[in-house]
């Protein structure tokens, strides 16, 4: 008879497929409900999950300055039993990428990395060998969806036929976002200026997955059309790491979209407000919507760690 | 039957009233002493505070660079059984304080940080709710001043009735030693140049201490008649960490101020030499003096780790 | 009867008599051997050094970027139940080497230090008191020629009468390479560019250690001759970290040094390819001798860790 309580360790786990979290993609819909599954658990039991990663070093890589990523990663490590190593600046600077893979790989155990460009996250997953985490490329922020999906419900309890409508650049926040929500059963709507949205091919893939689930991927650039009945309101900054030399234009072209009292009103009665952080006051959103009774942005940003710790203890399962 | 060894733990700590170290004024005297006391036990037996933090994170916010603050605050944490996540740069840079501290109180348990505006400690203590430690300011220094303390009891054996005279600019290092000694009955003497005496406010709030202990707080510009009867000297660099700009004005300004043999000799014989570090030779003091017998600058250092840890100890009453 | 097992700590080793490794000379050729068995035993049962560290923190001071060598002394540190502490830029720069040691003397057990001036680790050994270790400085890479003595003796079982050429800069690595080598039984032949020779110095110290050894040391500007017989060709950066403003120059002057195809034909068949990485490639070597099966520059990265782990049980010798 098992017995459970808070200092037991959870059943082995099968390790994910993909033996990754390159993007989004390396899961599939049946991972990422187990994944979200087990976040609630680590959420709930962190006492339980504390040797998961016992005399294990995590190599944590930042190509862009990070205060979410870096520190829940850190703390993610230590809280699982193992440690981790931080290296700032570009990855393939001093040497190739391939070169860089493949001497982490000889001393830590698994890597999570933000980087500007997708193929880097790639090539240090094929080159190390190691289980290689996506933590925000230019592309994707898998992380991110994660947190958010579990936020979403802790709020709801259940995603099938709620809907989020996400306003602003189409970008790898949205990317991410959409195809978790295709493959849970949420309804997503994609709000962008003309010019600004997301990627063709991820949104195919996005409807391609709801065909199983029944969402609603949406893509538009009318605002008050796409938030009619949104339940969530979630945007992200006009200008993200590396676009700042966009600023100035981009300001103009997104003042529309910046989710204020007024848009928040469009969306169905007591709708939540979500952003990944940091936010631009008065910009992409508000200080009375971000300080409003409906903004769920510091559960989400707590939901980081929780989310990310699921994912390594999912990911232990082949370092050992 | 209590029986003590080195691997007993202490009998549990009364909550600081204030539930920070935003400056010293947040310890009442009683609980000064008690901090000093358990300072004293923490270096003597420090296994017994080897579990106190245990699982805990620590956040380490530096907006200025920190040789001594960081090493000890990270030792210190790990010590005491945690562990810390270090992060540098500007608080408030790319968000809010009020949303940065209300991330790092999803992850982290306590937080020590270094800032320019004493208003950054305020709003990182307010927002986060987390036990905040002033890890210097514009205004205040007290995790030095609990060091020095400490040092000062360790050379002398109590602190009444002893003079301590600071030379130098009236900054948040003056402020702090002078606060401390007002309530531990340590007569202070604080000798400035003409335009650089310590802040009016804080000289009254000494006073106002020391009225319960019989503490001399004195404030002049008058060097010799200020050194007269001083046991410990202690003087500071003459531009601090963002006065820079000024310190061609200040070098000629200073220069009769420079704790150098001569002056040391204005002092009671077998004075101590007091210094926070860095000390640049040659400016507010020399190398003789600093490598004479009466120099303590280097206990003065490793008090840091201990005073740091006792107070570690005292707030962790509220985290658990 | 003494019963071994993987968890069962090692025999207490005697301290080296140097108590630091500055150089490659504070290692008695007794003792370098004695290192590189010790390390075969930690890279093979490193459960059995898991403790060896317990409570200690260990500074790490890194004057110029590193991937490997920080890495590999933070997880180090780690595996040896230890913890560190990074400190990177200038060492002196806010306040005297003789200060920053006596501050890390009051919290910390152990130095490792990557300098530009071989006198900073000097000073950092002398007034600290602390075990110190060299993490490369201008005249030696002491940590990099034990990791690549080990690398040998795993692909050869032994090092006496082998040779092994080292081409390019006659600068630190070709220093610490030769002289362990010199103390191994290995042949050793330096080849440069004419200019850019090893130090006399060391040159004659590693002679004189080669008397006891019957190891040949020979300096030469000859490619072809200096490469006949050699049964590993070494190779470095041909302007190493801060001699950059020399690149150009040194481009023209190392083309012909450069170790490709041709030149590793001019060695012993099956003759293995050695870099301490960061590699250019198609600068000192090319992608094609980098990526081939006789390339074992990866076997060396791994080998930092076991090598550093090494010195740093026989160092803690002295810390308790």
């Amino acid at each position: 008879m098992a017995v459970h309580n808070h200092t037991v360790s959870p059943d082995p786990l099968p390790p994910l497929a993909a033996g990754h979290l390159r993007s989004d993609l390396d899961l599939s819909s049946a991972e990422l409900r187990a994944l979200l599954d087990l976040a609630v658990d680590v959420k709930a039991r962190p006492a339980a999950y504390a040797t998961v990663l016992r005399g294990a070093i995590v190599s944590l890589l930042f190509e862009k300055p990070s205060l979410r990523t870096r520190i829940t990663f850190e703390v993610a490590a230590k809280q699982l039993g193992g440690d981790s190593i931080v290296q700032t600046g570009p990855i393939g600077g001093r040497e190739p990428v391939k070169d860089v893979a493949r001497n982490l790989a000889r001393w830590t155990r698994m890597i999570a990395a933000r980087t500007f460009a997708q193929q880097t996250v790639e090539d240090l997953a094929r080159w190390s060998g190691l289980p290689t985490i996506n933590a925000l490329s230019d592309l994707y922020h898998p992380c991110q969806a994660l947190a958010d999906m579990l936020t979403l419900r802790e709020h709801w309890g259940a995603w099938e036929g709620r809907t989020l409508a996400y306003v602003g650049d189409g970008n790898n926040v949205a990317h991410s976002l959409m195809l978790d929500a295709a493959r849970l059963g949420l309804h997503f709507t994609c709000i962008t200026p003309p010019g600004y949205e997301p990627s063709e091919t991820i949104v195919a893939a996005a409807r391609e997955f709801a065909q199983a689930t029944g969402a609603r991927i949406l893509v538009t650039t009318e605002i008050e059309a796409g938030l009619a009945g949104a339940e969530a309101v979630y945007t992200d900054v006009w200008a993200s790491m590396g676009q700042e030399h966009e600023a100035i234009e981009r300001a103009r072209l997104f003042a529309p979209y910046q989710v204020n009292e007024e848009l928040m009103a469009m969306a169905a009665p007591g709708a939540l407000f979500m952003h990944c952080l940091p936010a631009h006051r008065e910009e992409e959103t508000t200080d009375a919507v971000m300080e409003s009774p409906v903004s769920v942005v510091f559960d989400q940003a707590e939901n980081r760690l929780h989310a990310q710790k699921a994912l390594m203890v999912m990911l232990s399962a082949q370092i050992h």
